[in-house]
């Protein structure tokens, strides 16, 4: 049979608008490719979010390989800094354009047609699963979470995984991310007593608290990075308060910060140490330090072994170049697989993603596909697993 | 004829919703009564801000004495705060509550009422001036001295000033001012570049630097205070950011600070310290910072004199107490007026003003009036003036 073009594949799936939580044709133009090349397909969809689980091969089979990955996209932003239809997948000069074209429709269409022509070529002892969500860009609560909570109902697994999110800064190759940083966000509310700037003393002001905190908070080396991690992070994102009347002390501002953690730290040991130094401040001040606490992911990692030597092997092969073990970077659903299997990203240079004229070479898609084909011939030709 | 009541008058104007710039009704209600009593009234309005010249009594006389006060007020703040509308006016256990019932409607209508009183029983060998402005509480740029400018040009002039501000800390009669500290004003504006808070090394925060600095300038000490003046003060009064995106590092938030400044300081001073400090902030960070000073007024005494002797008798009358001479509190408009005449303040308790639930004992205003009244007798009965 033909083989699958990748290109024309990520070009089909661009042109569907899945901007989260829109499904936009793409799950149903996969699912329709898929079943066609014999995977058992089931739409998990949960709260309006449309997901879809695709294995070839028999369930619970000793080894199963499996891939994981959204077609969701973040909105195009302002449309008239666009230079192309966000979804034309226009092709020029050997990029091909559009929204998700980076992030990450091109990944889900080199390895669903990786899969599917390994499959059709020369099928494996064992199963390959397909888990794709399209929700990841939002919240992240009923994409690949609801396929991984399904898939234990169902008696479903995957023995080992390669998330295709972009990896690389600058060229193909370059890195896979075996983990990745925590993130925590935490909302102060300081409180004080609003009054007139000439009586500072009948007034409380809670932006000196504020300033006294942001700074304490800013200013704090978290660590110096580990093996596997880059140096935890903080970045005090907005301060506000909304008073116009420069003569008036006012009663009430807030600040939100944002915590990227490596693996010296948890959420909760974070958490506790904001109250910590709020309850300080607090103390020297007489405001009240109000907090909220949003811990989106801890930190992990998924130690160098057997799936990244394979990945790496393959990469090598394909690109000449030998890919560093990563853990840089935002947030990705490797986060909820790392509990089911080992995990590993693979995927593109991410350079454009979420920005205006997103784009990726269009080589770079022929070669991602060929780098997943040679993981699966890899992973299934090496019968001591 | 009937004495106005001063009580029933503050509550009128209480009823005008005249926050800056707004006349609200406050300016026509007062020049109805006084042209009511013979004062010869003009409107000196400029720029779209509302004054009233109001005089009894020939011009030019040599015993002139002026009140001084304005009838705008500072916004409500968040209403949902206030127990009463704060532009109802309602008396509840002897106090009558609104924005403006402190600072200053019940002072205006105190003078105007102890004024109209006074001409109209006893009228005095001279005249008597109310200066009245609805450009107070903001910039001030058209109130004040849009009527000492119009008085110049028209040849109109007062011999003594009082200005009908609060002036007490707790009680009534506790103090008058005898001068002023300076203001200044400085709105920052720092920037960097924006960026994605999961790659802080490409990005430059402007909040880290605003909190380095809001923190340098709000735990610093200017002064500890001179011989008629309290120690300098300085507060931060609003810093805003508007980011929504918590996983975004934004380019630039903006930060407010009001200096209050004894005899010790200058404006230009000052602003070269600010100056200073955010370059030294802006070095360490390498974030822009840019300032923007204004100087509302530098400060300002008038020495103790007859005037001050004579508002110091006529309270210790009315109230049993010897008044202290301040110079503690904000801004006002005595620091225009001291450059045509001398000028002191005496008013009400300013405990609660620009707060919500603004309020003033019934009876303050009633005392107000007396002791107002008491001084324009005293004033004119003393010939040797
Ligand atoms: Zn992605
Ligand atoms: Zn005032």
């Amino acid at each position: 049979m033909t083989p699958i073009d990748p290109v024309a594949l990520t070009a089909d799936l661009v042109r569907c608008e899945s901007v989260t939580p829109a499904e936009g044709g793409a799950l149903v133009l996969l699912e329709k490719l898929l079943s066609g090349a014999d995977f058992e397909c089931t739409r998990v969809d949960r709260n309006g979010i449309a997901n879809l689980y695709a294995r070839w091969g028999r369930k619970g089979a000793n080894r199963t390989f499996g891939f994981n990955g959204h077609t969701d996209v973040v909105p195009v932003g302002n449309i008239k800094d666009w230079t192309v239809d966000p979804f034309g997948a226009a092709i020029k000069d050997g990029f091909l354009y559009g929204r998700g074209s980076t992030d990450m429709k091109s990944g889900v269409a080199a390895f669903a047609a990786a899969a599917v022509d390994f499959v059709r070529a020369t099928p494996p002892d064992g199963a390959v699963v397909l888990a794709i969500t399209g929700d990841e860009e939002a919240d992240a609560l009923d994409g690949t979470t609801a396929l991984l909570d399904w898939m234990a109902e169902n008696n479903e697994r995957m023995t080992d995984c390669l998330v295709g999110e972009p990896t690389s800064p600058n060229h193909m190759g370059e890195a896979m991310k075996i983990g990745r940083r925590g993130s925590l966000t935490v909302w102060f509310t300081f409180t004080g007593v609003q009054g007139h700037s000439a009586y500072p003393h009948r007034a409380k002001n809670p932006l000196h608290a504020m300033a006294r905190l942001m700074n304490v908070l800013g200013s704090y080396t978290l660590d110096d990075g580990t093996d596997h991690f880059d140096p935890s992070s903080l970045a005090i994102v907005t301060v506000d308060t909304g008073n116009p009347a420069t003569n008036v002390i006012p009663a009430q501002c807030t600040a939100t910060v944002n915590i990227r953690f490596n693996d010296l730290h948890s959420g909760d040991g974070l958490t506790a140490w904001l109250q910590d130094e709020a309850n300080k401040v607090a103390a020297a001040t007489g405001i009240d330090i109000a907090l909220r606490v949003k811990v989106s992911g801890e930190s992990f990692v998924t130690p160098p072994g057997p799936l990244s030597d394979l990945i790496g092997k393959a990469v090598q092969a394909e690109t000449g170049q030998v890919p560093a073990l990563s853990t840089s970077g935002g947030t990705s659903d490797a986060r909820f697989v790392k509990d089911h299997c080992p995990v590993v990203e693979f995927g593109l240079v991410g350079k454009t993603m979420h920005q205006v004229d997103e784009r990726v070479p269009v080589k770079d898609i022929i070669q991602l596909k060929a780098i997943y084909a040679r993981i699966l011939s890899d992973y299934f030709a090496d019968t001591s697993r």
